[in-house]
């Protein structure tokens, strides 16, 4: 597969054979040499965005470039590629992810839409590809397999079968399914991703893996189901045996999991690692204003031990070869020039970027080099008509119920469960015809709110939040990204609520009335502000989060609480679900 | 790409999940895992062609496969891969070699039928494809890029252009465009391989390179060109750029070329081999009796140096990748279950080769595991209406020519020129209308037949053949494959020439009028008969070759002097051609 189409092939042979100039050239610079391990002096030339030639000290160019980049005497390495990320997880949007990632030396990301397109489906989708060609990133679209991720437990703004697979894979720049993450699903062979799967062969499509404590004769079920990757090792065995199997294995390090340091210590001691290569997966805006991208992956994998040159063949070459790519990942003769001045092999910040020959960063600062201007309009996705007041966010008891008190399915820790909850009936009292919390400081609301046009919405109590007061309302809620808000006050929720139907979506955050938000006004998920603006904004909305809850809390914290693949209690919009059992739970054990 | 497709997905989930019982397990082996490097026990399950899983120590079957292999303790690596070798050069044909080479582990070919493809044009691909379905071998074809090698200097009996190249490509089992060899037209960027590149590129097919000592800008053309690999290098500096410069480089032993040494010298030192890979290009029948095939170039590689784990790698892994088989070359969940038991990994005969899971050769001895019975005809192209009498074979002076005798350009050794010939003008005798070489020993004829239908005949004269009597003939003549004929006697010449017409091509020695000859029926390059008989039919004619040249000549003497790409004089059916200037010359030169 090519990355890119040369347009005069003819034109490229003549500038090699010396015939014409070229459009630059990248001098004094210590070449490393992806394909040999070789590291020596030499000079670049490159035109039309391709490589036409890497001249070894002592050859001269025939003819002098357009333009001469002098590296200072730094190594000149390929663009680095990230074989899995999510660019909704950044809270940006596709253009502002190349703005932010391009300086740190990514030049070519494999996206996965998984959250937008849970929201809007395939035009959001259609959405990240246009915008994505705005900027001078590369920006390859995986098309989501699990849309919903659980269906009958959740619902999403779409539902991606076999037809809609095919429907992506057939666009330009669509080049594989994105992690197939319904493990089970594969494993057990059921009729989604059996066809969703057909789909990706009949495309001759990449498959990616999503298969965490994935062993043995599940693991060679689920690699002879289709995928040929996986990024979700918890342990040094986990990913030797992927690698024995055949799988890719992405190293991850993204702003969630920190693990890496296992990961290594599972292909450290193999004579080679042909089938490594690095993702981010989940990074936040302000990992990306601070420590970096595939650059910070490249730099955490060194530290743990392996060959410096070996990890960035992992960064380029192995990942270009992963994805099938024959003119991405190197530096050579015919291969696409995207390239980066660096001061060493271990992550450092690029003192130059090139993507396509053009110099589209320089220390640090994104210098454009953008493909495209293009406006572009997106609906408001939050339809929530079914909340119209405070009234609908409180616990009600079933019409007809007398008692003073009622039992109540709580959510509460699991003792050593590191986080998850499971459900225990407690009695609550009643008052007004409402569960009626206010006595107990240590209960909280958590709702769920279909915002796709469903009109549902569930209502649960959970206990040992760290909430005080206030609400904490999201439109990033995973995976159906339905409005969740975890509330002591049901009249702050609804004002969260509101501001968050009005502006399109975000995190809201208020407290007696007092109301902070961050506005993602695409698909509710994103934002249309630079990097460093929305990592204020997310400054700012946790200031307000941690006025309700002084103990700690992320503003994040109900991206996860709908989440039905998490093994314990969560609050869908079709209810309570025990992600251990697949189950719904009543809200009243009683009744 | 995938070089099989998965029947029933289902079905192998089923299998690893223990729900049915698979078709083969191979047990007490030492396993050599391709893409960890590391050797340990393991035992592998295999159902409908396709590896369903390897239990590694202690993991136990659920279910008792079909049939049990016991390894013996053997090591069980992927089956060997060539990627590049032309199946004439066997003198047998597909499904013959397939018989003589799967016994030494070669499970898959990539074979270029540049010298049928120039005799019967686009019949001939299909011929070969055809024939090569019926073995073991999974044989794959590239389509022959150079038909004819020089056009305008030699008659083949056909032509490929962009057109035909297309139409190969379209067809199953085509996977890309054969060795490059026109580099010169590649660099210069004619039009006919501007185009042939062209069609290879609209087929995303694998562009295999040919490029000898090129170097510097014109290599970075070269490559810009199209072509990816290489297996023509003479000199670790030339492998060695090859790869800097992102070429493939396939290290090759074949029976004419012997220079490994220098091949891996130039690749040792690195501290990986990704791009380093094998084949045999040329390869003899005898040498497949004896030395065997890929495992032999294994043999030579380990040999000189390189780890066996690496350089088994190179022979499957590294050979697959580079042609983008996602399923060839490792033995792994989902891959295609050819596997070889071996007792090292230093290229020994393997105790067993299974392909696609049937076992098709045990300790040397092939066990067919045929895929289809299939009876063939072929035509015989051997048409030479131009040669009516032994008197077509002299070398006649015009007509109206009076003299005694006659200036004649006479090919001569080259001093130092290692068997390159230079035309050197000489008097020599005529008699009755002919020049007669009867009174000097040390003078022959060398005549090149068109046999393809256009009645053209070039006759020269050469001085320095170790012929001192007698007539060779032979249709296996590169790469027009005309008859080429070097002869002291012209009615000899006539016996073998009409005996090669009747029988439909193959090498005759005349010796007085006794005749010897090797039958190549199909396309007059390759026998029906099996390796041994042809190594014994080769030793034959052998023996009376030896008896016209006391001093030494080969049997295929025939087959290289009729080739324009050689550095010095070569006879071809237009006329006699300076390789080194690629111009005709005239065979008496003051006229």
């Amino acid at each position: 597969m090519r990355a890119a189409k040369i347009k005069d092939r003819s034109k490229l042979i003549r500038a090699a054979m010396g015939e014409i100039p070229c459009d630059l050239t990248v001098r004094n610079i210590r070449f490393f040499n992806v394909f040999t391990g070789e590291i020596y002096p030499a000079e670049v030339d490159v035109l039309d965005g391709f490589v036409v030639r890497v001249r070894e000290d002592g050859q001269q160019a025939p003819l002098v470039s357009k333009s001469v980049y002098d590296g200072g005497g730094n190594y000149l390495v390929p663009g680095y590629i990230d074989c899995h990320m999510h660019v909704e997880s950044t809270l940006l949007i596709p253009e502002n992810v190349s703005r932010a990632i391009v300086p740190w030396g990514t030049t070519t990301v494999c996206t996965d839409p998984h959250e937008i397109g849970n929201v809007m489906g395939v035009p959001g989708i259609r959405f990240m590809l246009d915008n994505g060609r705005k900027s001078a990133l590369r920006h390859y679209v995986l098309a989501p397999s699990c849309v919903p991720a659980v269906p009958g437990l959740e619902n999403a703004g779409a539902v991606f079968l076999e037809k809609e697979i095919s429907e992506l894979l057939e666009m330009d720049d669509v080049i594989g399914v994105a992690e197939i993450m319904d493990f089970i699903g594969v494993i057990h062979d059921n009729e989604r991703m059996h066809s969703i799967v057909d789909a990706g062969i009949a495309h001759d499509a990449y498959l990616q893996g999503h298969a965490p404590k994935v062993s043995g004769k599940e693991l060679a079920a689920y690699r002879l189901g289709g995928p040929v990757s996986d990024h979700e090792s918890v342990s040094a065995e986990e990913v030797r045996e992927k690698l024995r199997n055949g799988l890719h294995v992405n190293l991850r390090v993204s702003s969630l999991v920190s693990n890496i340091e296992d990961l290594v210590e599972g292909c450290a001691d193999h004579p080679w690692q042909d089938f490594v290569s690095f993702c981010t997966d989940d990074v936040h805006a302000k990992d990306l204003l601070t420590v970096g991208h595939i650059n910070y992956v490249l730099r955490r994998v060194v530290e743990c031990g392996i060959d410096e040159r070996i990890a960035t063949k992992m960064a380029t070459l192995n990942a270009a070869r992963e994805y099938g790519f024959e003119d991405l990942g190197a530096i050579a003769p015919g291969y696409i020039a995207d390239m980066l001045v660096v001061p060493d092999l271990r992550g450092s910040r690029p003192a130059a970027v090139f993507i396509e020959g053009r110099l589209v960063a320089e220390n640090g600062k994104y210098l454009g080099g953008d493909r495209m201007e293009e406006k572009f309009e997106t609906d408001n996705t939050v339809s929530i008509p079914q909340i119209e007041s405070a009234d609908d966010l409180y616990l009600k008891v079933p019409e007809g119920y007398t008692g003073e008190t009622i039992c109540v399915n709580v959510a509460v820790p699991i003792p050593g469960g590191k986080g998850m909850r499971e459900c225990v009936p407690e009695e609550l009292p009643v008052k007004n015809g409402k569960v009626d919390l206010s006595g107990d400081p240590s209960l909280a609301y958590v709702a769920c709110i279909n915002r796709h046009g469903l009109r549902n919405k569930t209502v649960a109590v959970y206990r040992g939040l760290p909430l005080m007061r206030g609400a904490l309302a999201s439109t990033v809620s995973h995976d159906s990204h339905n409005m969740t808000i975890c509330y002591r006050s049901p009249e702050d929720a609804f004002i969260s609520c509101r501001t968050l139907a009005s502006c399109g979506g975000g995190i809201s955050c208020t407290d007696g009335g007092k109301e902070t938000h961050l506005t993602l006004e695409i698909a509710g998920l994103m934002s249309r502000k630079a990097c460093r603006e929305v990592s204020d904004d997310i400054d700012r909305v946790q200031a307000a989060v941690d006025g309700i809850a002084p103990q700690g809390m992320s503003l994040m914290t109900p991206a996860i609480m709908s989440l039905p693949v998490m093994p314990g209690v969560v609050v869908t919009d079709v209810g309570i679900v025990d992600g251990r059992t697949q189950e719904l739970i009543g809200c009243f054990p009683d009744l």
